[in-house]
């Protein structure tokens, strides 16, 4: 319908927001990791001074808010809205988390996938001109997903090789909109943008297994991506990385076999937020990492770094997640996913 | 920082989409109350055919979109994005409700107040020109809640005279892009617009009694209308009704005294749909109807007609959420709400 448009799903900025700053909060198994040396704030007990695994979660979502807040020098009371998810029952993680900051909000549920709705939303509010600043935040946390969708620790159950290792973290992003008339001799401004979105579709293979998530996103993941390229009138070709969430080993497998199927090959192109967060051979997390803290943690620290400095000129990123509750998948319900791609450039220069 | 945003929290938008059509779907015992011959669609067994109450609800959700789409003679390829949330764990009712639909969506949680989250989104989003066709929808099933938040129905436990009962239904609604070159003797347009939206912040007074939700929301309700009315430079004689969602008996007298203490009286305004969707005296339902549902299928029954047919010329739809989950409250959080408000305008001439 006009030049934002493209295609069926997605979106291109005609004034494309910036991400002004990212901060990154995790776990001590994460803090192990090859990626432990670049998160901003690390708690070795996992709890974060809290009691409660929830309580632990709510704390990295507002210190990574924080965090990223500082970071630019902006304060709370500037953003104009917050987008911000979980993986918890009734978002409570979020909702406790953020309350102390007092932005107007929205709560969002994409399972894993919601660093891609909130990025999507923050950057879609940002570029409409809906405030000058907005906040996008997500978090997971072992202990509370494992009760929220498995066992307590305390059984101590086994899990398949298929099974993924829920990422103890939280990722805040703090997006600017870009104005021409702006100062930018007074304020950070990034060399990060979000130039356009593709937002997912339910995919369902009707899958029921939930402990081989990454086979139950995998379609999602290549809906999204497929999706993408044609909207947007391109290829692998055109991107640096095309990075999923937490498709994890198998599931990447399956992805590489799916997009293959549709004439594209992004086999020199991938990286998985998963399987580059934990060390596959020392940490035992069998398929990889998951979580709506995998991707948003690994975002902020290790990928957002690369598009500031160049290295990586364009990436398509690309949130998994597989929607189910205990109640649907003990009721016999197929496990869907859903995939939501981010676009994110380097810009050379600031305005 | 433009024209557009309104004070701290609230939008005006320039070219106010337009809600062009709504739909109604709700269990039995909503179809016995007032509001009954005004719904769409009913369920005798509150089970739409399906064999769970989860998937019942799932089955409202399809159900209420469809007919949405099918007033306006608007497919679902044609809607660009869809906005949806319920109140069950891992938002799974809209999950494998709207997967039928193939819409690109966008997973919401806001307990009760996801209607005004969902409307809110959808007219942000048909305002900037990111799509023709919006949808948002939400819904909620008295049986998976109870299920979800209290008891199986199976257990018969009493309910104090605070508690709601969660409404069975599901409201959907078709938003579309105001855009001056249309053709609009071709298209369906309604009198009923999005003029501007008040996101909410969550509000928190420390109530800890997830039975007595009305009490837990009226603070936010308050935060958000008096919001409202500041960024916007109203008061209560600006509306024809401000409208919560589901405050209830209970609520509604705890925010006619909050909202009096911040020198408004809302009194000779305020409607609550919670007191609306049921009748007091036969119905038994305490403290009044509540779920994403109620405030969805008395916008789409009883609100929208009123505001097409110009009896009502502005109207402040406020629904109303408290945020908890069984978990945090068995963990002793507190209950906070959150409310989002809707300015909504009959509009005399279409464009």
């Amino acid at each position: 319908m006009n030049q934002i448009t493209k295609g069926k799903q997605s979106l291109l900025f005609e004034n494309a927001p910036y991400i002004v700053s990212a901060a990154s909060v995790t776990g001590s198994k994460e803090a192990e990791g090859p990626l432990g040396k670049l998160f901003d704030m690390t708690s070795e007990d996992n709890l974060f001074g809290a009691q409660t695994w929830e309580e632990a979660e709510s704390t990295m979502q507002k210190e990574a808010c924080v965090l990223a807040l500082g970071k630019a020098h902006v304060k709370a009371d500037e953003i104009r809205y917050l987008f911000g998810g979980d993986l918890l029952r009734q978002g409570i993680a979020t909702s406790m988390g953020v309350e102390a900051l007092q932005i107007p909000m929205f709560g969002l549920y994409g399972a894993c996938s919601t660093s891609g709705e909130a990025l999507a939303l923050a950057g879609m509010s940002a570029a409409a001109g809906y405030g000058e600043y907005m906040l996008a935040v997500t978090s997971s946390h072992f202990g509370s997903a494992e009760k929220e969708f498995r066992f307590p620790l305390g059984y101590a159950s086994q899990r398949p090789l298929s099974a993924h290792w829920t990422v103890t973290g939280s990722g805040a992003f703090l997006v600017r909109a870009a104005e021409p008339e702006r100062d930018v001799s007074t304020t950070r401004i990034s060399h990060v943008r979000i130039a356009g979105v593709t937002v997912g579709k339910i995919v369902d293979y009707g899958l029921k297994d939930s402990q081989n998530m990454g086979a139950c996103m995998a379609p999602a993941a290549m809906d999204t991506i497929v999706c993408n390229f044609e909207d947007m009138g391109r290829s692998e070709k055109d991107y640096d990385r095309i990075i999923t969430g937490d498709l994890g080993y198998v599931g990447q497998s399956i992805l590489f076999d799916l997009v293959r199927g549709k004439g594209y090959d992004i086999r020199q192109k991938h990286i998985d937020c998963g399987m580059t967060i934990f060390d596959r051979e020392t940490q035992d997390t069998h398929a990889g990492g998951s979580g709506c803290g995998c991707a948003a943690v690994t975002l902020a620290s290790f990928i957002i770094p690369k598009i500031e400095s160049g290295e990586w000129k364009r990436v398509l990123f690309v949130p998994t997640g597989a929607l189910m509750s205990t109640v649907s998948y003990n009721e016999g319900a197929s496990v869907p996913g859903i995939a939501h791609g981010i676009v994110l450039e380097h810009c050379p220069e600031t305005e």
